[in-house]
């Protein structure tokens, strides 16, 4: 028991985060500690309608202390001692300015309450005229199109779009912003005691998928071309860096500050980050021609190639092909929808309406009422067949992010008669949540991506079986379904162990620590057929709906 | 006082019947008494999800003694003797099976719970593929097109695709019936004590909008054509009818046995009725160039043009154009939407889910919150401006009535946002609603139809300022309500006038007995300028719609 060694997985989501203490030989979880981020569950700092989501850097931090304590204090006595290595993953894109010695701005005084000093969380579309000049500047005749290798669309989702958005809304940003960190750069820095904005390490994954960062131009973009967007950037690319590492590396050890505040001694070793679905992939076993799909409010697609199968070719329309952005050594593909679980959320928003103006309930029995819309309307959905109702929605509720992303695209319901109840537009949500995940496995494969098995994670592909078997159907593939439900802090776990000298590589830490399938769903053929015509309809829907935003 | 005469009017609606106790010379209303049809109430019989609505005649005879007997006990005393006359309007196409003598099967013993023995009411769809059979059989190269004065295009909700689907699907009505009779006209019939199917007095109206009634065919279509559609509706024509009458003519006189029911002298003449909205334009002070709206669950929408003014002129893809359909001697002309109140009502029922699921309401509390959603919804939605949000409907959700018929047309929420709250989609519904009102206001204009102001009657005219603002706003024109939430049966109230004598032409009776105008909504230029842009998206959101539906 003595030598017995632990790693700590740090998962920070778009609502929680969690730290998972786990066995680094074994893989098997001692304890998990989940906590929400406190203003954000207020939606402080946020304008939904305008699509403004932005993270105080406090949540982040308060979090880190009460997830890490309270799932240390439920381990036997002993094991922070034996606590070697620490790794986080983070939604991205969600950058922030930082002054010179890397503190987020809305950690000063005077920027404590500026939205534009926090971090701008990944679904924040207000940049989406920026992402549109981006992607003019490097697709028009002549231009070097820095989007090449992240799919050839630049999404107002990820950082350059939303550093020149901030930049241009806010003066007082502007003046006191020495550079910019994304969230999983920051809190490596954060507990690793870094002081100099210069001086923190930047993952591969983030740079590659989201800040056109490539060795074929010598990292990012030249300053001359970021300038030609808008001066306000001026002076940023020597400023930020050139140099990116991947997940097997250490970015330090833990601070004496924080090894006090965390209850850990400072021979922790903390690794470099990656986005939440790349190590939330390696959480689930990922592998070639294995495309895993972390499902939760968006999701994020994952699969890695081996160079060779890529070779020079392009993959249009996805968010990115990145040497090593998952597993070192390999291509890191990713895409993703923009909103799926969201798509339920939002529709059970609906229904709140008038549980909270005309029920008459309050406080926690509201609470209850309102956490039984979604099970209540799946009980019926699921009574439902295939092609029942005439009910097709279209799950553009938060744009499209692939494939070809285009965050002005909105959502839509169609085929509705008198007759139409709100567990068939539940079921049609279901569904258009199914088709758009169709339409990325799809264009993998017209790209010459091969794509034998799916694994789903992520809370709803262990929570929802009708979401999970319509999703088998109307992609006609079985899907395993991860024995985690923190996958993506298991696969932090995992990169912190290879990162501590525990493992030699990524892929030696994933076979001895993974934790295995619980379930697999296969396609019923009578469904295939059907929505074999119903997805049909969904993408001349689709069609229609771009054809409007011009 | 001794000399004071009375008429009464009966509007029976989709969901109840009204009686309005009228002083003959003034227009003055007496005594109202609203029942609603028992059996209707719940929905027995129907299928909303096939869209099979019939009601039960029993339904009709409740209300009819149940409302006049406490119209008449609400007057004062000597009113029963001095009422003169009584017309109906009601809803329609509304045909029933009836036996040699005139009687509705399902007031035959065995025939009592027989869905398909009752009256198919206006909105009932099971007749689709009737309606499309008949469109080709009249469409086809070299055919008379018995269609061209119901504006070319024969519905689902009309006499002989009902007759039609009924035949075809119930072999005991089949046997047992011999005749058809539409709901306007089996009321006289049986209060007259009309005891043979030849002898019920048909009414011009609702020959001439829905049974393809014409004076140039002599009647109705020819045996010929009838039998060409079917051999079921051979010998149909002889037993229908040849001739038809108008509603400033008498069916007859009260039978003794109905005065004895309704507590009236057998001196009461009852007069031809016509359909709810005919009789409404009437109540309403239709004159020529005003477009009368009857706004309820559906819409009608009346004109009257001379008979200089159409000419031989064919207006298309309206629901007629009848020589004294509504008034005698000019041309009436019929519009209408399919739903316009039912597409709340149909939110109404979505967000009601919620409330009967899960909020733990019961009985009156639960109907009160239900019942609170339409004017809470209201109250968020008119507080935004045109265009604030994204969301774009479509009013389809029972088909289209006009412009052109098309029963398998559904209808579409556009535009969704994450951020998409309950009363943004209201508000899209009541912007889509008004959208439909103009489609068919720019239709009547393209066909040369002079449109100088609107008049507004129904509950939702009396009701909703802010659906009738909107409705203003898009039309770009007046709308004058009228004040009196009772035209319809007002207009009967005229017509029976007439009919016993009181007055020489409906005309007259109108201009004497006009309860004059409560209100004058006017166009907002602003709003004006708004949804004459977003109005091209409802075109184009309708036509991908129409477009997928072959």
């Amino acid at each position: 028991m003595a030598d017995t060694k632990y790693v700590i997985g740090l998962d920070y989501g778009t609502d929680s985060a969690r730290a998972l203490v786990v066995e680094t030989a074994t893989g098997r979880t001692v304890a998990t500690s989940v906590k929400y981020y406190p203003r954000w569950k207020k939606r402080l700092y946020c304008a939904p309608l305008e699509n403004k989501w932005r993270q105080h850097p406090l949540d982040y931090i308060e979090v880190l202390e009460a997830s890490v304590k309270e799932a240390l204090s439920l381990c036997p006595s002993g094991t922070a001692e034996n606590v070697i290595g620490m790794s986080f993953d983070t939604t991205g894109s969600t950058p922030v300015f930082v002054d010179e010695t890397g503190t987020p701005l809305a950690l000063l005084p005077e920027f404590a309450e500026n939205p534009n000093a926090m971090f701008v969380l990944w679904k924040d579309h207000t940049a989406v005229k920026e992402a549109a000049e981006i992607n003019e500047a490097c697709h028009k005749e002549g231009a070097v199109d820095y989007t090449a290798y992240e799919g050839g669309i630049y999404s107002s989702e990820w950082w350059w779009a939303k550093i020149l958005h901030v930049l241009r809304e806010d003066e007082a940003v502007r003046n006191a912003a020495y550079s910019v960190v994304e969230h999983c750069d920051w809190m490596p820095a954060l507990i690793t005691g870094c002081k100099s904005a210069k001086d923190i390490v930047r993952a591969r994954c983030s740079a590659g998928h989201k800040m056109m960062w490539h060795e074929k131009w010598g990292g990012l973009p030249p300053q001359e071309f970021l300038s030609s967007l808008d001066p306000l950037l001026d002076g940023y690319r020597d400023r930020l860096f050139t140099d990116t590492a991947t997940a097997d590396k250490p970015v330090g050890k833990l601070s004496q500050e924080w090894a006090d505040r965390l209850g850990l001694t400072t021979d922790v070793v903390v690794g470099v980050s990656e986005f939440d679905c790349h190590m939330g992939a390696i959480g689930a076993n990922i592998s070639e021609h294995t495309f895993v799909r972390i499902i939760g409010t968006s999701t994020c697609d994952i699969m890695v190639a081996s160079k060779e199968e890529i070779g020079d070719n392009l993959i249009k329309g996805i968010c990115g092909q990145v040497d090593g952005s998952v597993i070192p050594g390999m291509i890191g593909l990713e895409a993703g929808q923009s909103a799926f679980g969201d798509v339920y959320a939002w529709f059970r928003r609906v229904l709140e309406w008038p549980l909270k103006n005309l029920s008459g309930l309050e406080g926690e029995a509201l609470e209850k009422a309102c956490d039984r819309i979604i099970p209540a309307l799946t009980k019926e959905a699921e009574a439902m067949k295939p092609g029942e109702s005439t009910v097709l929605a279209l799950d553009w509720m938060n744009g499209r992010r692939t494939p070809d992303a285009n965050q002005l695209l909105t959502g839509a319901i169609a085929g509705i008669s008198l007759g139409t109840s709100a567990s068939m537009i539940f079921r049609a949500l279901v569904e258009a949540t199914a088709y758009g995940s169709r339409a990325i496995v799809e264009r993998f494969r017209r790209e010459g991506v091969r794509i034998d098995s799916i694994i789903g994670i992520g809370g709803i592909a262990l929570k929802s079986p009708f979401v999970m078997q319509t999703l088998s159907d109307v992609l006609n593939m079985p899907i395993k379904v991860c024995n985690t439900d923190q996958a993506c802090a298991l696969g932090a776990a995992m990169c912190a162990a290879t990162a501590a000298g525990a493992y030699p590589t990524v892929e030696a830490a994933r076979d001895a620590m993974n934790s295995g399938f619980a379930h697999e769903y296969q396609p019923i053929a009578e469904n295939v057929k059907v929505y074999d015509e119903l997805y049909q309809n969904y993408l001349a829907l689709g069609g229609f709906v771009e054809s409007q935003v011009k």
